[in-house]
């Protein structure tokens, strides 16, 4: 067991104590830090997130289920192993950024999983967009093993993680939030605690869920207006300075020629695909239901997007609602 | 004909012409500026409104067709007339601030209504929230007649009244914006001007239908956090800073305990009233429908503030949408 | 003035006492039953519906905006007049066949309407699916002028038209029921009277209203069923004996290869087109707002129907919501 | 192992030759149906239904978490049990009843389910509401055990199964149906078969979400045609000749005073309950979530019963919809 892994052996023990935390250990797992980090999900966000991990000067050690998709990140000076397993054996912090739900699942609890050879004291931080009841379950399995497992879904796309501007909502114990904060300003422009483990999901399902009702609301009462005779530009340009102003209206706004730099701007290309916000939208849906809320502007939300997905939308950026209920609109 | 309406017959021959409007007359007008101004409909907003412009030293010549509510303006030193062909014979600025189309319509083309005994050149400025294509109804009658009608419908509540801070979305000829604004300022701290006659109208509307979709997206958003063990104060944090932001979450939060001085903070009294929002609603629905528009959100939310009607809200701040939701809401 | 007309005023006059209807007045209307008949609007709907009065040996006077669409009728042996007014003038029962509200506001009201030359008596029979409130504006209209007027929508298509298969829902005094059904048992298979006159209208837009919430729930339902794995014909049969069943899964199901005979079986062509369910779902929409009625699915419904006109669904049969919900639904 | 067993073990290899299966087989299961049956979850709808299977001469063997719910079934004779593996010990026929997802997963794989001590060739029948996905679970982890499961839940309630009239829809595999059939056609009038595994619950699941739709749309229906003046009865009655036809409306009428014998003639007591028709909703959302199918009024109709239930409606009939929609609604 490395040294940093003993430390946080440690700070668990104390944190189960509800102890004090010493800044001995702080400063010592800071002292540790260059030890290699793990990194399991290479993909299109995976690559770029860990290319700056090692920018800052960690080692990393990671792994995909399409060896081929590791390339560049091998080319850029990581090392690629076989499966999470044997990452887990070498690494005592580990990100993983996979697809969904049934991903993590077994990439955590599989047979090759991380649990199946995972360190005692082991920092585990998922930034997959996934169901926080998943998050928990993960966050229980990994506890039994000694390690510590929080939940940092991102906020950004590929560009963002590129540039490290990524925003990164953390759910954990909060004595490990410095920790998780030490690799995820790496990556990311701002790291925020969102409370126990489950909640960064949480934050990030109610944030997309709103941003997708802003976003078709904003396509429709754009689309309105300009019915009605409305210069968009202008239109937008009150709204934004009233109360039906939104991020969606003054920051991504979803017609073509209102705002420069944005998706609209550029037919709907690159952005936020319509099959995440989807994807995003299914586990509002799921956990509104299993918790028995209304969201029923969610939900249509979600109806919506879904359907977008089945009439040629899927790749189109989110804002590309407008386009879809304007289309041939007049007639 | 007095001087000032003389000085209007001549600025619309220009108008007209498409002409250079000629600096003389709008400095006539100004000088002439404290002649008599008519107000139709004393009601909730009209009193607090006429009543800022008496403070400005504007005699006003009123009428109500409830006598009685007209009571608390003669004490502050307004005219009250029997009808608005009364007030129309002796103002050539007249303002009206009706509840419905119906209303406006009676006012402006009915047996008494204005346009029977309107001077030429008289400035009519309608501030009542109604469907756009009424407004340009009335436009073509009133340019009959010889006068001029823009429409001015105002965002902000009785308090907004009292205190001169309406915002008016003004709709009418560009070359009248300067006499409208005169008025419109002494009763409101943002007179917007967004285009052609109806143009005020469909800001307006455009507006409030985001902004009961804006409200509704924060109502569940907040809802789903908080079943999601999220603390409401933090969720509306991050939203604020994400893009799941938008005016609901950050400056008129419904969730009780997250901010001071809105609805929710004091069990949704005062503020904008749920009937209210659904009159508005219903008028996007009605422009939507007869463009065939497609508004699926709008349309949603315009249903979700019927239904509260129907439950007992009727009276209650829109925002009281998130207690609608969540009444009982664990179980 | 005719015999017909005569009598129709002796009618008039008994109906205004509220007593009873000699026999023999009717008897004579059936005696004076092969006197012209009026028929304004010869479109796809109009054309096979006076031919079928012509084939019960009804002399048919005709006009329409659109002189070209007369010749097939002209060439039945109707005669084609100019213009409504010219039609008023020589028939005492007219029927009315036009697209929407404002057509038949200027077919009945307009400067070469029917009104104009209208004879006192005369029966006025609207099929047209409009506004139930401007069928009582019509009504009242007519009332002035000595006329009856009812309003008859039907229900079913051109080919229902063509074989005299018509349902038509009628909606005025009852008294004039029978002279009205005279002439409409020609054009159709069933005569319903609804009530007082609007009532047809109210109730086609209520039939058609839940028409397409059970079409679009139907193919939602069976979409859902077959991504679980049902076979289609199986789940059809299950939910037609069960509390699923409706209209469009046991008589118009959407789902290719369930049914033979309906336009699912033949690429949604022919059938009831989706713009002009999109019509009827906006008077019901509208009627709704107007009266200050949810309806939630109503108008989802409305929504959906609309968006399907934005997406190239126009001229497709109304049950393709099942396409449309499918497409590329799989990935 | 008992004798119907050893042949249940031989039904099995001969279905997995996908061979012929001797109908010898299926007389002697037949001679052999008088031994006991097991029957856990014994709640309002599982008491009436184990006591049919009394009835019919089957000693039942039952056991439930609430022991005092088996009081009842054992004043008429059942045998009751401590825990789910007891009844696997003792019967080779076993039928389950419960009210979700996790009670079914408990039930059958807990520490003291089913499967701890099923024996071979036992034919276990779920006639629980459940997500179709877990039923496949279910069965997956029986066939590992030597066991048969088959899903059949039921549509009918309380009354329904007393008087043994419900309707089971059947999922598994189809040699197996007759041996189900067996029993459930003592506990209800139509035994439905609908495919492989998964598939009584899928239809169940379609059924249901029609059934909402047509509910609520029948509601919205009849409540907008009162509103525009027509007598519900009569509208009742035209809707039902036409394509506006559902089981809501010509058999479970929502409208007070439309019909005999149903839940809106008595105050919406009795029935289906709002709480359990947002339940099967939900799995109805989850399923169309998970498969990524768009059911816009599906889960519009889930929104408003879980509206309804946080607002008072929870144990009142579904079809009280309508009431929740018109509440104080003329104002």
């Amino acid at each position: 067991m490395s040294m940093a892994a003993l430390l946080r052996g440690y700070r668990n023990l104390y944190k189960r104590c509800n102890k004090y935390v010493d800044i001995t250990l702080v400063s010592c797992r800071s002292m540790a830090s260059k030890t290699p980090v793990g990194f399991i999900g290479i993909g299109n966000m995976g690559t770029p997130m860990a290319k700056n991990l090692l920018k800052h000067g960690y080692p990393v050690i990671a792994t995909d289920v399409f060896p081929e998709s590791c390339k560049e990140l091998c080319d850029s000076g990581a090392q690629i192993l076989d499966c999470p397993a044997d990452v887990a054996e070498r690494a005592d912090r580990i990100i993983t950024m996979l697809p969904s739900s049934p991903n993590v699942i077994e990439v955590y609890t599989g047979p090759n999983g991380i649990l199946k050879k995972v360190k005692k004291g082991t920092l585990l931080i998922d930034s997959s967009t996934i169901d926080p009841s998943v998050s928990k379950e993960m966050a229980l399995a990994a506890e039994k093993m000694g390690a510590v497992y929080m939940d940092a879904p991102v906020s950004g796309g590929v560009g963002a993680a590129s540039l490290a501007k990524l925003t990164f909502m953390v759910g954990g114990v909060e004595v490990e939030f410095n920790a998780a904060k030490e690799l995820l300003t790496c990556m990311g422009a701002n790291v925020v605690y969102c409370g126990q483990v489950g909640s960064g999901q949480a934050v990030k399902i109610c944030n997309n869920m709103m941003l997708a009702i802003g976003m078709i609301g904003t396509a429709e009462t754009m689309n309105l207006g300009i019915r009605l005779g409305l210069d968009p530009k202008l239109l937008a340009k009150i709204l934004n300075m009233s109360s039906g102003r939104c991020w969606s209206s003054d920051t991504y706004n979803p017609v073509p020629g209102v705002m420069e730099g944005v998706p609209s701007a550029n037919s709907y290309q690159g952005g936020f695909g319509t099959t995440l916000m989807a994807k995003d939208l299914g586990l509002a849906q799921n956990t509104a239901t299993n918790t028995r809320i209304p969201i029923p502007l969610g939900s249509l939300a979600h109806q919506i997007y879904r359907i977008m997905c089945a009439c040629g939308y899927a790749n189109k950026d989110f804002s590309s609602v407008f386009q879809f209920l304007r289309e041939e609109g007049v007639q």
